[in-house]
């Protein structure tokens, strides 16, 4: 998680009087009058659509020991970015400013929400982050209560946003009529689980209640009181059912009534879901979660009808091949992420126009794509998943075109050249 | 669409070294800078997912009579931004160079797409600017063949890049299969049309795909041209059917075969929907459309079962409503605008967690809004249609209940306080 990227980046044409230390407090307020403006950008004469200014308030402080116990009374969440100490390599300097203003900004919008934002500098405060079992520098934890959560999505202000308030919302959501009911069922790409309970008062509803806390708001719990809500999902007295993303059928979850351990435990068990789909607030957690250094990556727009059609070829694979611990494909709507489509189609060479599946080795983006020559004519179910044993088995793999993609080197032995001289041709050649 | 507003905006904090002319170059580039940074933060140590980062390439250039037709040559898509001439006027000068990054930013994205940028000035080009047809200063307009259209959505990065990617693709999206004719009917919240046409040959289809470039990507065209599809949507040969957002039958379109200007007329009259969904790539547009200076304003997040049941009865309202012309609410999904949100709740003064609806003022954004005692008992679409007979005839209006917020003033006659004195309690009193 630390920026090691980040001195690729061309920060050259940086004007050199932004660089002075003595600047730095100029130069945030500059930044933070930056980002205000962008967010602005639209007004018009009409009222009532407005996006924020950041106002010029320094909202996020820096925690030390001391203030500690003072700011976590304050607030109900506290948002805290664990950063490593300041540094003197620019790039470093402004990567950390740059989430500073993000953070403001965002602290502004929430402002009336009761929501503390502050620093942990990583040596200035070892100690207080030691304590607070902060791990991994340049990380975003949230407190609530007693628990800490880790952000690990896109560092952008409307996620981070959205993130928080789906935090300082109730950890169960209750379903008490047929159109929720509906509404329910109608949520298939995340995890979801739903209880039936007496009542609130329920001890079974109250340490459910408690479970959920550990997966909010990654993982969505719902809960019923009423009967004929519970009939309608076949859920009975003290029951917990889960389901997975895209599956038809739940999993009630054995041995009822649970302890929160259980549930917790449950869950953790089956997190990771044979389809799932990548999100902008848990992106980099998705990714991370990588089997054997590969994802099998599936782009399809879901609004458009070639990417329905596909997503539900996926679903069907899915379903087919949903007791496989070794397959998680990773469905990639490119809606969800219009600044890194073009990125995509140049990194992985494909036309993110139509639906793709391939291979992708996380440590260097190296690619294999299945060849799909016509979006009118998409694999079937069995197509697909022969494509995906093969994958599994290794016989498709990043590795063996490699010689067809650069010249011809003579380094054989080289890790990216297992295959010998005979692999200029296409991939079909090795079947 | 001039930046009026922007001058409420406290800009006081700004250090005035970089509101010198000589630095505005460098200012620039320090914007591009953060712009590029900000987009960065989210780097880790895997591959795949890397945001863009702005190289420092300068992109954008300033369109000129002189280099006007060379430029256009280049590139498929010409992306124009028509600003006011460069004033003194601080304020809107960052704002001018703000839009420069975001539109920088775009540029670099979209590099490998054929889509040029540039500039218009409209005082140093303004014979240009009349030649092209432009009005409104601060607009954002793209020219494809020979047709101009007017981007008038959030000037955001990433609504732009897809507001572009979706211009280039096809007018006209082919339905082939029976999972794609799902897909098709799935679509229910923009105005969709469909044709069934012998070929892609057929002049009918030809006149139907002119029509749809009229209104992309606003407006989605669908075609077929197998009989299996046509028979399942009832379809005749060369009839379109034209489907308002959120209605379960479409209206055929009278008199077929239709010429290319039938088709643009039809839906240009039908182009207000009696629910509308309010979208980042045309927000603006949608909010300047008021009737008589009011929406009637709906929020519900959809992924909520409380909004989703809500959203349920607006669409039954809407259905028993679509000949009332007079009507068209439009719903705001909350999770679809997450830096609006707090925005939002302070100006309406309403609680978004929970669904809600009300009659907002365009010019001041004044708004009464329904009394929803508890989310989960939700009014039914009776109480929602005599609610809305209410605003419609005036009885609940924006105005009523000013007295309440503020302290009672003595000016009875103000146009703002059409009521007397003893409208102290609340707006039930009324009926």
């Amino acid at each position: 998680m630390t920026p090691s990227k980040s001195s690729k980046t061309p920060f050259t044409f940086l004007p050199s009087a932004f660089l002075g230390k003595k600047n730095f407090a100029q130069m945030k307020r500059a930044h933070l009058f930056v980002v205000g403006v962008y967010l602005l950008s639209s007004c018009r004469a009409e009222e009532g659509l407005n996006f924020p200014t950041y106002d010029g308030k320094d909202r996020v402080v820096s925690l030390t020991e001391k203030n500690f116990k003072q700011v976590l009374k304050k607030y109900d969440l506290l948002c805290l970015y664990y950063h490593e100490p300041l540094s003197s390599d620019k790039v470093v300097q402004k990567q950390f400013q740059l989430k500073e203003i993000v953070l403001e900004l965002v602290a502004q919008v929430l402002e009336h929400k009761d929501i503390g934002f502050v620093m942990v500098d990583a040596k200035k405060e070892a100690k207080l982050a030691k304590k607070l079992g902060f791990v991994e520098e340049g990380s975003l934890y949230v407190l609530k209560g007693d628990r800490t959560i880790e952000f690990d999505g896109e560092f952008a202000a409307d996620v981070l946003v959205e993130f928080l308030l789906d935090l300082i919302e109730d950890p169960v959501e209750i379903i008490n009529s047929k159109l929720e009911v509906q509404a329910f069922e109608r949520i298939e790409d995340h995890i979801k689980l739903i209880g039936f309970f007496k009542s609130e008062e329920s001890e079974h509803y109250k340490a459910f209640e408690e479970a959920a806390e550990h997966f909010q708001p990654y993982i969505k719990f719902f809960a019923t009181f009423d009967k004929g809500v519970a009939k309608k999902l076949s859920l009975k007295m003290n029951e917990v059912d889960f389901y997975e993303p895209f599956m038809e059928e739940p999993i009630a979850i054995p041995d009822k009534p649970y302890t929160e351990e259980e549930l917790v435990e449950f869950v953790k068990e089956h997190q990771r879901p044979t389809l799932r789909r990548l999100r902008p607030e848990d992106m980099f957690e998705t990714w991370e979660d990588d089997l054997n250094g590969i994802h099998i990556v599936a782009f399809a727009e879901r609004s458009d009808p070639d990417g329905y059609e596909f997503l539900e070829i996926l679903k069907q694979v899915a379903r087919d091949n949903t007791d496989n611990p070794d397959l998680s494909i990773v469905w990639i709507d490119p809606d969800d992420f219009p600044l890194l489509v073009a990125y995509w189609e140049k990194t992985f060479k494909i036309d993110l126009f139509k639906p793709q599946i391939g291979v992708v080795n996380v440590t260097d983006a190296d690619s294999v794509w299945m060849e799909i020559p016509d979006d009118d004519d998409l694999p079937t179910a069995e197509e697909l998943e022969d494509w995906i044993e093969d994958v599994l088995s290794g016989k498709i793999n990043t590795e063996d075109d490699d010689n067809d993609d650069e010249e011809d080197e003579d380094d054989d032995n080289d890790d990216d050249n297992s295959d010998e001289e005979d692999n200029d041709d296409s991939d079909d050649d090795d079947e």
